[in-house]
Parts: C-alpha cells; structure tokens; sequence
C-alpha cells in the first residue's frame, strides 16, 4: 500500500517520543508557517505515563531541593492536546516501523493491545537508555536503580522510604553521577562515587576537575576513581581490587547509549554511536527523522581535521530541542541545517561549578592524532581571574583554561571552575559564543564585555584569558605547565625540573606558606636589583601565585638575556590542578582515558 | 632642539595621567616584547596623590558597601616603581606641551614648582572631568559635590559627617548619579534624583529603564525625569518648573567631557567629542598617543552606515585598558589596532540590573535617519525568559530585548534587565560576543549554551530571543509592539487600538488581573472550538503574557485565513515597559531625546 498523502490530504505525522527533541519537534509542527501545517494529524506516542518532563531536574528531586517532583511536569498531555491540537497517547510504546507501508506498530503498556497506525512522516525521539556495565554481578538487584526518569526518582524514594538505606554507592562520576551523588548527601545518606575512568567529569581535564574532586571529599563523599565495580550484593559493593563498599543502594549512572534497537530492525543507517541523519535530522529513509539522544551529529570543532569520528552521539538537552524543531521545519518543507555541536555543559557540584564549551585538552591530544601531539598543534593558558572586581563584595577567583590552535591561535575549547554562583556559566557561554564565531585567542583580548564592580572586571575574565594565550601565541612569552613535567604533552617530552633553575617571584610570606621544591624566592620587586642570584647556565622558571607577577619576572630576566619561561597560572594552578610541590601529580590526570 | 632619540639611546616615554588607560599603557610598556622595553624610561605622570584607583568602586564606598576606600586602591607608586621600575610622579599634572621641542611642562601640585620634561613619546591620558550643566545658579556652594575622584568621596563623607546633611538631591540619572543614588540612600538619606531627560539611563530605551524606575521608587528614591535644576541653594534646589527640593547635599552627576584644553592648546587635532586618535591610539603628532576618556573613538555598529559622527567618545574603564595596551604595543614597534567600541555596559540599580551592548531602538533610529526609520530598516523582539530552569529553586524572569537589521537580521544591540543576581551581565555579554561577531538572530537560535538546571535553560535566554527574532524575520510572525500605539516608530506610523480586534488567549483568571482595554477573552485551548467568536473583518491583535500564547494564537487565526497580529512581549512588556492598559504610555519614552 503505497502512501496516499498529496498537497491537499491532512499529513499524518506520528513522533515516537515525547520528552525534549520530540515535544520540540510536535509543538514547532503546529506552529510552522506552512499552509496547511494547522491541519496535519500530529500524534505524539510516549511510553511512560508523562510527557515533556524537566528530567535534568530529577536529581534533585531526590533531596529536595526541587521540593516535589510535580515541579517537573513542565506540561500535561491536556494542555498540549488543547493549545498544539496534538494527539498525544502517553504509555504507548513504538514497536516496530513497516517502511514499505509507512506503518508502525505501537503497543498500549497498559492494555497490552498493539495497533498498526499510518504515516506519512514519522520522527523517532526515543532518547538513550542508561548502561549497566558489562560484567557486574548482581546488577538487577531490587536496590539497583537508574536515575532518568520520574519512575526512577520515585522507585528510590520509596526505596529509601521503606528501606531505610543509610548507605549508598554511585556507579558513574558525570553529570547524573555527581548530582545524585550530591543531593543523597543532602538527605543525609553515606554516599560512595565509584568511577571507572582516571577522574571524574571524563570530558574535562584532569586538572580542572581536581577542584570539584576535592569539594566532593569536603562535603563527605567517599569517592572513588579508577574503580571497577564487579559485584553488587545486599548491603555491599565490590570492587576489581577486591574493596568492599557499604551500599543499601546502588545508583547506575555509567553512561547512556541511544536506543538503536527498532530503527536498526527496520534497516536504518546507524552510525558507531547513533543513529545517522543528515543535517535536516532525516534518517537513511527521507520519511524517517531522528532527533535528540538517540542520533549522532557533527562536532563542528573537528571540522577540517583528519579524525575518523566526526559524529557523536550527545546527550544533552540543548541540541536535542533544537533538532525536534528543525525536523518539524523540515517536514514543513523549510531547509534550516543542523549546524553540529561543540558540546558546552555545565554541572554543579555542591558549592563548586565547572563549564566547559569545545574540546578539552585530553580530547585534543586525542583527534588531533600523535602526529598533532608530537608538533605541538595546540596549546593552552590557565588564569585566575576575579569573578568581578576585588573591592566589591563576593568577590572570588575563577579558573579559565583555554585552549587554542598554535598555527592560527583559534580557540578551540575552553573550561571554567569556581564557586557555584560565580558566574561559572558566564564565561563558559562566552567562550561557546566566541568558539562558535571561530573567534580566535587575540579576538577575545578586544571583546567589549559588560563591566561594572558588582559584575565583572575592566579586564574581564575572559580577555584575561586571552592576553595571556595571546602573549603566547605570538611568542611574547613562553610558558610551562606543571603538566609539562608530569607526563609528555602535546607540547612535548616530559620535562625535569631538576634542569631548570626555580625563581618564586611572590613574597617570602607566600614562599613560607607552599613553594615548588627547590626553588629560590626573590620578590618581584627585588629582581632588577639581585639578577646576580640568578644563574646564567641553566634555564630559569620564574612563577608567581597566579601567573601575573612570573610573568613580569620572565620579561626581566628575558630582557637581560637569560633563558627563562613563565610556570602558566602560577603555584595556585599546581596546588589547585591536583600536583604536588615537586611538579608530581596528586591525581592521574589527561593522558587519554 | 630636535629629538635625538635612536634605537640604541633609551627612550623616554612620558605618560600623563595614571589612572585606567595610562597605567595600562605603562606596564604594558614595560612588559612588551621589544628588545629594549626593559632601558626605556617610563615616567608617569598622575595629577592626583593616588594612581591606579578604582575610580568605578568610589559610589559604592560612600554607603560602605565596599567597607574603606582603602580597598579602592589598586596599586600604590611604591608597587608599580618596584615590579615595573617606573617612575610615578604624583600630585604633578601636566601643564603644557611643546611639541617642536618634544617636551612637556609639568607642575608639582604640592610645591608649585615647574618642571620641563624631554620626551620621545607622549601618551595622553587625562581622562575626562565632571560638567557642571550651565545656567545653575550655586552651582559652587559648597554643599555641590561631584563624584569622581576619592577627594570627591572624602569630601562627601566629611560633609555628612560635619553638616550632618539628612536630604541630597543628585543631578543626574546615568550610572554614577544612580549608583551614588543608590549608596546614599543605604546610608539613610532623603534621596532625589533629577534627570534632564526624558529616562534615567539616556542610552538604554524608556520600556527598558521603566522597572529601574519604579525600582528606585520602591525604595525610597523620589524620581524626576525632564527636570532641569536652575538653582542651588543652602538647603535647597529649585527647578525650572519653579518646584524646590530639600537638598543639604548636592551631587552632580550630569556627565563627563573629555579633558582637551591642554592638547588644543598644543594644536592636536580633536572631534567633536573628544581627540582625534587613529586605530594606534596616535594623535594628529605620530609621538603623541592618547587613550581612555579623553579620546573619541568609532562604534562599531555605525560601520557602513551614512551617518556624520561614527567617533563617539566614551568614559567606560575596560576601552581605556585595552588602548593603554595598545598605545604601548605601537610604541614598541607592533601594529595593534583598536576594533572600536560596541558600548557594552551594565548597572545595578538596587535589587535589580540593567545590561546593555550595541545601539538602543531610539539610538538606532538616530543613527539610521529619517530614511531609515521610514523604511522600517531595525525591529526588535522583547522576550521575558526564565534565568534558569523555572522547577529550580531561586528561578525567576528576564527580560531581552534584541534589536536587528530587518534586511539581513544582523543583531544590532540587545538590553537586559531583571532582578542583580539573576545574570543581566551573562545574557548580556553572550549578546556583545554574538555582537561583535557579527551574528544574525538566526544564529543567535543556534547558540549552544551551558546548561543545567541551577544555571540556565534548554532553551537559553538569548535562545529563546533568537526564535522569535527569527520568526519575525523570515516573516513567520508579524508582531505589534505596544509603543506602535503610543509613537510613530520605526516601522510606521502610530496605530490605533480601535482598528483591532484585541484577542486575550490568558487564563479567565490572568484576563480578571488585568488586560489591555477593550481585549476579549478567549483561552487559548478554546480558541480553536471558539473561533466563530472572532470576526472576520477587522485585524486581530493575539496577546498573552509574554508572547508566547499570543504566538500560538496567532498561528491559529493566520492558519483560518484571518489578517492577525501578535503582541511582542505580551502584557508584560506592556506594564513593564510603561504603557497603560489602553498602550498609552505611562512613562514618556523613546522618542529620541
């Protein structure tokens, strides 16, 4: 039965989702400019009883915070159906696609009773579904839970209700990971993170993540990195290295993977981690779109790059709204192109946040290949600005890492940390609309950004930022990193601070309270006038507190002839990075996981 | 006596003001990449007895807010002479200058003693001083303050404190004259503002600056706009319009010229505003540079445009710093060029906060010409997005207004206000990034921006403008704008609410808590079954509370064949932006002023 629809017969349009890419997608149909778009036949089928829910806000209906989960019904099918005219048939799950038809089977999970229903466009918005690593033993036991839906966040309420769980162990140390992790701790219980990778929040750097680490164990939280769970009992957790943990309950949070199971039973081009669309979300079948968690898109910083996987899958609720309202465009006869991602997230991690936009440097190392690592191809600054200017009140240091291309100084990534309400977000949106706009390291120096004493600097974080990575960029100063001598780079071999001479510009009282090993302190303002302590053989380091004051030390002893670098972010980004005075990682840090 | 300087003698560099611009340009200076940076010989000279203050903190240390004006000391001479071997002469102004001989005549403020000074290069950065608006009788009394300098702030303090003055009047409603409005009134006192204009923050547009307005009401401040003081005396202050306000202390807040007599007198060629620089911070004498207040320099935004006075001059801290740097950059042989300034800008008024960037709609109807302003060549969206998740704690609502080219949709400026902590500055500085890279609101859709539930939305402020900026421009939607019946705007002329048909899609129960006269109340999930009671032959104005419905509404009543039109910002930007129920404004507004 070939397909009937013509110009002047309603389109029938079912979407297989109904969360945040597919009730983007059905309520951008409604509204599109086309002729007719008012009388398509739209029916939403969503296989859980709610539509629409805010389901990055369950962690923190766990505490409490968000004070019940009713806050998170962001819309009801009623409201929907009366303001969109859409069909929306919640608890109905998408079974399989007929292509040749253009027909698919849907299952009602209450009554069990399946229906073959039409259609002339179908958009599957079936998301991603939570992992439960390979290998675990015991990992369907009853107080075992995911954390991705309304049922999850009331299965563990009840759970701990009726349990009375004091104890608690958090398999996974990314977002879902970490905010359940914090708000169990806000109800009080022993709470466990175990993370199978070198550190949490696997997308950033080691040294960016530390700080959050850190603020984890300060609040209590028994976390655990490098840590492979291989056996889950009542009451106990068992690692590979043979460590028990007490766990009454177990959170999964290890990951997601898009749900591939039907639209590969129906022949659809699926990628390594998605299923594949072109850039207006259609499928392998023109007929077909895909949009949200379950489909892979471009990374536009991996553009013009020799990388094999281009495409990702992405979980993150951004993107996935504004791919649900491109295909309705689409199918409404509007060519708007997806135009990639450069995957900017946040998180907050009890007092602490941490952003991040682009690629970090691990990720960098990694798709600009061994080849790019060995030539140095890109490089990055650490600084530590205000969040606003000192003198006002609230005043606190953020840390901004960005990282840039050393040929051209393009900007392709950057990461933020600092308090929670620092502005953390701010300057993680500027980088991304800088990224976005191919801005390069210089262009941020000139960036005219909003300033007045409650809300920022003259000198904005973000073009702090980019005086120093431009100084770099153009050979005004040379830098090292405490990474540098830790591990190889991609700026080079591991260096040895025994090779180098070690100047603390900074006071003596800030020498006393913590210094590199080994090093010399003369204060800045005494350098002119003791350069005859400084010898001439060897190569000297000069670093100050954030970096500032070791810069003005380098270009002293650089203009007087001596070999010298300035430490990039001072002795805050050592001890903060998770490094020890000896330039040694405290931590395991971004060799590629 | 011509100059003898050469590449191997060192050079003198005088630098005549050592405040934002002129201490930038010193380190920098100091600190530049050039071989013989390090022997130049740097002398700045400051007026005052302090350097490098932070002269944007001083209102903020009237009240306490900032505990001491120590705080506002940023450097002191001893500081800047050790770390950048500087030499810092304050209490010496700058008398004369004699070019043909390459010197300068200085004045030692303390001992009256004269000085002539050789230089090599001269930077210029004198700033820009307080006006005293003409016509004020009393002007001088000594009860009249400005604010500017920490003599000033000492002077304010001390007058309280011995005249025990309970009642100011402060002229002037632009960021200083407000935020001394603000501290003053901290600090207990009668508080009136007058401002000349027809709005407190003349750059902002009058339906933006409406909640500063009632802000400043709320707690305390009696505002008055379109008021012109004649007369200051002990006590008192008289209006043109005869009205006397009780003020023992006056504040004049009126704004700032920049300071030109010394180079006029030296035959420097200046602008209308302020000197004339070119993109190296060079006067019209290539060994004479000036930067910061005292210079007019090119708004971005006026590129390409046929309009007389694209150089503007501009008394904003973070334009200072980054000609200082580039003043200095050029002396030490690199081409650096100032990328001109977008007038990004933010202020704190009490609880809430106004951020702005690039041209206001009464600005761009200025810059455009009466041409423009026919042609209908700007627009502008207003959205009332949350700042972050509505379901978390502390969520509350933003409001954006972006203006954009309707040709191409280039943004051409944006301003945000909304409650001091709920990210003014975030939003706007995403719009100044988006701004100077020259984006559309096509692309402002597209913007991936850090999200997380205590952080921001799926759907991000500057997002959710770029939708409906969108929409506007493709023509997807056409919009009204409650000023539309209030001015002939620049899309036509003045409309008449009696030729529509006025739709309310709100809740029975938001229509009861007001609603535009004459509006009928149709809820928008009844529209579609209520439509026979919408007639056909007159337009029809869809509004909500936000715009939102109104969209919804409006896309049913096109989609049945009706001649529809929806309210941007809905009834929100109408008793926000200072219109009546009958979209009369209640405030006078942005008719250019």
């Amino acid at each position: 039965m070939p397909a009937m629809s013509s110009i002047s017969t309603p389109q029938k349009i079912i979407i297989a989702g109904g969360v945040a890419g597919g009730m983007s997608c059905a309520t951008r149909l409604r509204t599109d400019q086309q002729r007719l778009s008012e009388q398509s036949l739209i029916t939403v089928l969503e296989r859980g009883p709610y539509i629409s829910y805010a389901n990055c806000g369950i962690p923190y209906a766990l505490s409490g915070v968000i004070p019940t989960d009713d806050a998170l019904h962001v819309q009801t099918p009623e409201k929907i159906t009366a303001w969109f005219n859409v069909d929306v048939k919640t608890n109905t799950e998408l079974v399989s696609i007929d292509r040749d038809n253009k027909t698919v089977m849907v299952n009602d999970r209450v009554t069990g009773q399946k229906e073959i229903m039409p259609y002339d466009k179908l958009v599957l918005a079936l998301g991603a579904e939570p992992i439960t690593p390979r290998g675990i033993e015991g990992a369907d036991g009853k107080q075992v839970f995911h954390l991705t839906t309304l049922e999850d966040l009331d299965g563990i309420k009840q759970y701990i209700k009726d349990e009375g769980a004091k104890t608690v162990v958090v398999i996974g140390g990314a977002f879902i990971g970490l905010e359940a992790a914090e708000n169990l701790r806000l109800l009080g219980l022993d709470v466990s993170v175990v993370e199978r990778l070198r550190h949490i929040f696997p997308p950033a750097d080691g040294d960016m993540v530390y700080p959050l680490e850190k603020e984890l164990n300060a609040h209590g939280v028994n976390l655990i990195t490098e840590g492979t769970v291989t056996k889950v009992t009542p009451g106990e957790v068992e690692l590979a290295s043979g460590r028990q943990i007490p766990a009454e309950l177990v959170i999964m949070a290890a990951g997601v993977k898009a749900r591939l199971d039907i639209p590969k039973a129906a022949g659809l081009k699926t990628g390594k981690t998605g299923l594949a669309v072109n850039e207006f979300m259609q499928t392998s079948d023109k007929d077909i779109y895909a949009v949200g968690d379950m489909v892979e898109t471009p990374n536009l910083l991996l553009r013009g790059l020799d990388y094999p996987d281009k495409n990702k899958m992405l979980a993150l609720a951004g993107p996935a709204n504004r791919q649900g309202r491109l295909a309705a465009d689409h199918i409404c006869g509007k060519e708007t192109k997806y135009r990639g991602n450069i995957g900017t997230w946040v998180c907050k991690v009890f007092g602490k946040a941490i952003g991040m936009t682009g690629l970090s440097c691990h990720q960098l190392d990694e798709v600009m290949g061994k080849d790019g690592r060995q030539d140095g191809r890109h490089d990055w600054v650490t600084v530590h600005p205000v969040n606003h200017a000192g003198y006002y009140p609230g005043s606190c240091r953020l840390t901004v890492k960005i990282h840039f291309d050393v040929k051209n100084g393009k900007l392709l990534g950057g990461q933020v940390t600092g308090p929670e309400n620092a502005g953390v977000d701010k300057q993680t949106d500027v980088l991304a609309v800088a990224l976005t706009a191919g801005m390069t390291v210089e262009d941020l120096e000139h960036l005219e950004l909003a300033y007045a004493p409650p809300f920022g600097s003259a000198k904005d974080a973000v073009n702090m930022a980019g005086f120093v990575a431009g100084n770099v960029l153009r050979g005004d100063v040379e830098v090292v990193h405490a990474a540098d001598f830790a591990f190889e780079t991609s700026k080079g071999k591991r260096k040895s601070l025994a090779d180098y001479f070690v100047l603390d510009v900074r006071s003596p009282k800030e020498f006393e309270n913590g210094h590199i090993d080994g090093a010399v302190n003369i204060p800045l303002g005494d350098l002119r006038k003791r350069l005859d302590e400084v010898p001439k053989h060897k190569p000297i380091i000069s670093y100050c507190q954030v970096g500032y004051r070791g810069y003005l030390g380098y270009r002293i002893l650089k203009q007087d002839g001596y070999d010298a670098v300035n430490l990039d972010g001072g002795y805050r980004a050592v001890f903060e990075g998770g490094f020890d005075d000896g330039l040694k990682p405290v931590i395991k840090r971004w060799a590629p996981n």
